[in-house]
């Protein structure tokens, strides 16, 4: 079921690309006059982790400042769909909260709210769902994967999880994505659904298009073959926006590199070093030639210590912004309760529309 | 999956069984000082017919009387998991409504409403899909059936269908659901949905039993080995609550038996006439020996036109309020809007208790 790549790459707009605004594929109805509005979402489940923030967060900072509506939903309705302690998940929902302002989304550029106070999400899914055949759900690559770590596969919700993630997109007639690579499948599917309800239903949805992160993809320390992950069971694998100044000198100190000691940047023979490189790169702004000619002389072991600093430099302020706001509880369940407010006044209009369209009203 | 059958029958409760109120399984815990509360549905998809009136609508009359709550759903959500015309859709949903008001459900007594007004039941569908295996559903004979009579085997949304139902039910945390022999399976996933999410969560819901209507199933009076269906291609096989007293007389002369002439009740033997007879005992409320004996006499042609006077004289006032009403659009709708409403605060409490219990709030 997976689109020929021209057609994928037609609805890929990168950012920085010189192209300013949309890339319009020509081939698309239905987004001519529509208000460009940017959504992503995050689930609430454990800290962020250094690869989160360079693939994802620290670009949704910048596109607060590209699009005039931004909505940032932490997801816990997507949460559920593996089990989840509830007292840990109720927790978890305002420390990501937290988490977002400290990065830098700003809730009165951006509309951050918690997906399950928006009523017209789970109600968007079930009519999605009707839409959605059986094999195009199962034949998504992350259903296999996720359902085999699961007991008896896994719950009808990681099954049907991607119909939600489509309503969450097309409930605010999002018109541009950010995603990660990962994603990319779950948001033809929402392509696909909005065309096919377009077709059935009359021209209504836009076609979503995704914002790829031009960052490079952050590594675990302990493994540079593999994704940093917050599930590493290695401890000193992953960076989470919280650690500590030491904890982040020892991660990286004992970061795995190879036995050459000069800093290159070679992704497939040195994948080690850079993901320091990567690092650097992505969190000073500097490209990676620059890096690499400006560290001529250091050894790996002295860059290690230099991009541990980087590291230190931009997540101490977000740690410690983090922590402040974690003490102001009532804040941040205000900013949620007005991100809900915001979000539901441009998801109620859209589902009605759709319950019209359909015939329930 | 299914359960054992000693466990099945501790569960049903049959009305006019001479106990009246409940009976307790006793080994089910949550039940003790609930409320006890009737919940059925039903889709607004065509003119009910004579078998629905016998085997559903003329026991949620009764149950208005039995019961102090009594909730009816139109499943406006449910109808759309197979295509549905937006516009017949949306007549259909009204045409229910005065259906059921004609058939003498009482708005001042049971609380009549349409399904996708009340935005909790898609949410609490989402919260117990993600409790659901798929493997449980999948071995759902209905799924089974259903899905091999339509493309590509049919929508993720008819496949999930029973957790709706489950949703539907645990949403008023009700006791008691009417369902015919076919919906007994759906009805055990959602005891089963119910005692995990207890299990899990602490005790919360009542486990529901099944109401059984203990009528006769009512067969096609042009093939008596099948049920009576709305969507049977023969138009004589099916009376519906719309038809005319000469359309009734016409199916009912027409109507398949064999070639003995006498009128006796032996539905494996003699399913045509028996299926006649079975008519007349729930519409008269005479029971099939009586029948027997005052037909004494009677030829099988001489029957037919007995049971179509009987059928008559019940459809004709319900066909006529039906029509009535349906020139009362405003007053439907006022209805359905006051039902909606009452649902609704019966559900947000629950569901509000359902969302901290799993930690969204």
């Amino acid at each position: 079921m997976a689109l020929p790549l021209w057609r994928r790459a037609a609805l890929l707009y990168r950012p920085g690309s010189g192209c300013r605004g949309l890339r319009e594929s020509g081939k698309e109805r239905g987004d001519k006059d529509i208000e460009p509005r940017v959504f992503s979402g995050i689930q609430p489940t454990g800290i962020p982790h250094l690869g989160n923030y360079i693939g994802a967060l620290q670009s949704w900072v910048q596109l607060q400042e590209q699009y005039n509506t931004v909505l940032y939903s932490i997801a816990d309705l997507h949460s559920i769909t593996v089990p989840q302690d509830p007292g840990t998940l109720r927790a978890s929902i305002l420390d990501m909260a937290a988490c977002l302002l400290a990065c830098g989304i700003n809730p009165s550029k951006s509309c951050i709210f918690q997906q399950s106070q928006v009523t017209e999400h789970a109600e968007l899914a079930w009519i999605l769902s009707c839409l959605t055949s059986m094999p195009r759900l199962r034949h998504l690559p992350q259903w296999k994967v996720k359902s085999q770590t699961q007991r008896n596969e896994g719950s009808v919700g990681l099954f049907t999880y991607p119909v939600l993630q489509a309503a969450d997109i097309l409930l605010y007639r999002s018109t541009h994505v950010p995603v990660g690579d990962d994603q990319v499948q779950h948001l033809e599917l929402t392509q696909d659904t909005a065309r096919l309800f377009n077709r059935i239903y009359g021209d209504f949805f836009p076609i979503p298009r995704a914002i790829m992160s031009t960052s490079k993809k952050i590594r675990s320390l302990r493994d540079p073959s593999s994704k940093m992950s917050k599930s590493d069971p290695q401890k000193l694998a992953t960076v989470r926006l919280t650690d500590t100044p030491e904890e982040i000198v020892v991660k990286f100190k004992k970061a795995v590199t190879d036995f050459t000691s000069e800093v290159t940047y070679d992704p497939e023979g040195r994948p080690g070093v850079s993901n320091l490189v990567a690092i650097d790169s992505a969190l000073t702004g500097r490209g990676t030639e620059e890096i690499v000619q400006q560290s001529r002389g250091m050894d790996t072991s002295q860059y290690k210590l230099t991009v541990a600093q980087v590291v230190i430099h931009k997540l101490s302020p977000i740690r410690e912004e983090m922590q402040r706001l974690q003490r102001e509880q009532s804040y941040l369940r205000e900013v949620l309760y007005q991100g809900a407010q915001r979000a539901q006044e441009m998801a109620a209009p859209v589902y009605d529309s759709v319950a019209r369209m359909v015939g329930f009203r």
